[in-house]
């Protein structure tokens, strides 16, 4: 990892390719089926020959890439579960024994983790990288998150991460997060990035109970009225009340932009890292797709600040990447039928009258 | 096909399998995520346990079947696009080039059509069940779009249809429609069945400009005016304001419930289908699954009626089955994800904190 790295990889962020795009326009007009009427898959379609420049992008293999951290906030008491459930979770991942893993068999994606902040020794494993910049986090309600460089090396492990996959072939990215504690500052960035009030973008994660929830909420206002971040510097608001693997996804993302690779994102923290990658980097933001919308009112409130519009809506709220990994059978779909049906012309099927 | 073919399916449809779900249910709660955690996937899971009577059903080989026909009200000038597309694309279904046939292929799925009422010769071919009962529907603003004994006859030809999917082997069966018109006398369903004015339930179907819209209004309106259906009869429904394709859609629904088969069905077409099955059954609702939301107004009212709620929300509005393939993946991960998943006990993963 050079010293370079985060500014070279926005540096290498582009535009949308807008021939391909006209393109993928163009065929979606001749395609036997009414103008507009498959909907979100002839966007997707459109976005995704944007991304690659080619109307038949492949999208296998795509890699699923957990990113690992614990939280010091755990100590305030906002998680329903224990923090030893992150090298535990981390271990079901390996084993293959987690939702991720079920879904991203299904969906024909492998797993990876990304170990940048997990609190506990874990053994070697040929599905996960080791880049841990501190053990968890200090307690965001009395310190910082992390140090500004702790910041920016969480960032750099996931673009290292985001690159080592693509340089092993994957043609999709697909964030995933696993840290107890995490909805606490994904909720905190979506306050100052969204500038609404903790209570309006904080929810339940796991399963608190309305007291728990409320003093989730305060311990969020608590973190902001110390540290005041400031909403414009995204190093400066991960480092106070973000996460490490919130800063990891951030960097996954960054490195699939850069390197014109669709990231497919997921739930409420995967949108916290979107947000961090987008101030970093506002041209990334062409280059994400939305895996799904969570019940967590964080998310919500991310997405409309990052004018993204989920694929699948199915009231799922275990992150993983798991929403996101549902959401692969519609990048497929989108592909396909733009490369594989037929033609008003070559069907011989009439077109609309006058 | 005996005269007892209708009464004999519809007496056959049973109820959910209680003690599977409430084993799908604990189950759920015992797997290494948040309870709940997977939304709904988790539902869907208990509701494909309780129809099939087992946690690990198959879910393959599934097909979908492609209702088509013709509609005598298109001579008002309610489609976009001429009648002569419906036979256009039946042929385009039977040489895989339309967008059913390319999603079918992507979700594993095979496609047959089923025509009961199309206005042309068709070639015979080896996806194509010819089960014609009059060659289009008259025009319902003038006439009964059919005689009560062909409703019958469109719905037993579709229970025929499901009947032979199944012992061919299929495990789901998807619900698809082609009929240029088909909007109009599904929007007319709606409305009786819902009890709403056909403006509230009426869309643009392909295409039509505003003027049109509120021509085909009109048109819908004064059918009802006529014939004034009885929302209680289900073949009084049909016959008058259905269409051929919708009465099959039903019988395919029927002949799933009644053999414990899944019937996933697709938008405002299918839905009218749908209707008219919980009209002649009530029973068979609960073996129903939503594949997608269109955009047409009506679906959203029919959805509502009939308590569904759909998986897929991409505003599609194409028909043929693709917004109920596109759902099928998350038919696989709702049962993969059951029945693949370590447990809290297998993967020594700590529960929630007291």
């Amino acid at each position: 990892m050079t010293a370079d790295l985060l500014y070279a990889t926005v540096a290498a962020v582009g535009v949308l390719d807008g021939a391909a795009m006209e393109a993928a326009r163009r065929r979606q007009r001749e395609l036997t089926k009414p103008e507009g009427a498959l909907g979100r898959l002839e966007t997707l379609s459109i976005q995704l020959a944007g991304i690659t420049g080619t109307l038949c992008p492949p999208l296998k293999p795509r890699v699923v890439i957990v990113c690992a951290g614990d939280h010091g906030v755990t100590l305030e008491g906002v998680s329903a579960f224990p923090s030893a459930v992150t090298p535990q979770m981390v271990l079901n991942f390996l084993h293959g024994g987690a939702a991720i893993n079920v879904l991203a068999r299904q969906m024909d994606a492998t797993v990876t983790v990304l170990d940048v902040g997990v609190a506990a020794d874990l053994p070697d494993h040929p599905a996960l990288r080791k880049a841990r910049v501190r053990a968890g986090t200090g307690n965001l309600r009395r310190e910082p998150a992390m140090e500004r460089d702790e910041a920016r090396s969480a960032v750099e492990a996931g673009i290292a991460a985001g690159q080592a996959a693509i340089a092993a072939g994957a043609r999709v990215l697909v964030t995933g997060d696993m840290g107890i504690g995490n909805t606490t500052p994904s909720a905190a960035i979506a306050a100052v990035v969204t500038r609404r009030p903790p209570a309006d973008v904080t929810g339940t994660g796991t399963g608190l109970a309305p007291d728990g929830w409320r003093h989730k909420v305060a311990v969020i206002e608590d973190a902001l009225a110390l540290h005041r971040p400031d909403p414009g510097d995204s190093l400066d608001v991960l480092a106070k009340v973000g996460g490490l693997e919130i800063g990891a996804i951030a960097g996954v993302i960054l490195a699939g932009a850069a390197a014109r690779v669709p990231v497919v994102i997921d739930g409420v923290i995967s949108a916290a890292g979107a947000a961090i990658a987008v101030l970093l980097c506002p041209a990334c933001k062409p280059f994400l797709v939305a895996g799904h919308r969570s019940v967590e009112p964080g998310h919500g409130a991310l997405l409309a600040h990052l004018d993204l519009c989920p694929l699948v809506d199915l009231d799922l709220r275990l992150g993983e990447g798991t929403g996101a990994v549902l959401a692969l059978p519609f990048l497929d779909a989108a592909v396909a039928t733009l490369n594989e049906m037929a033609t008003f012309g070559d069907a011989q099927v009439a077109g609309k009258i006058a």
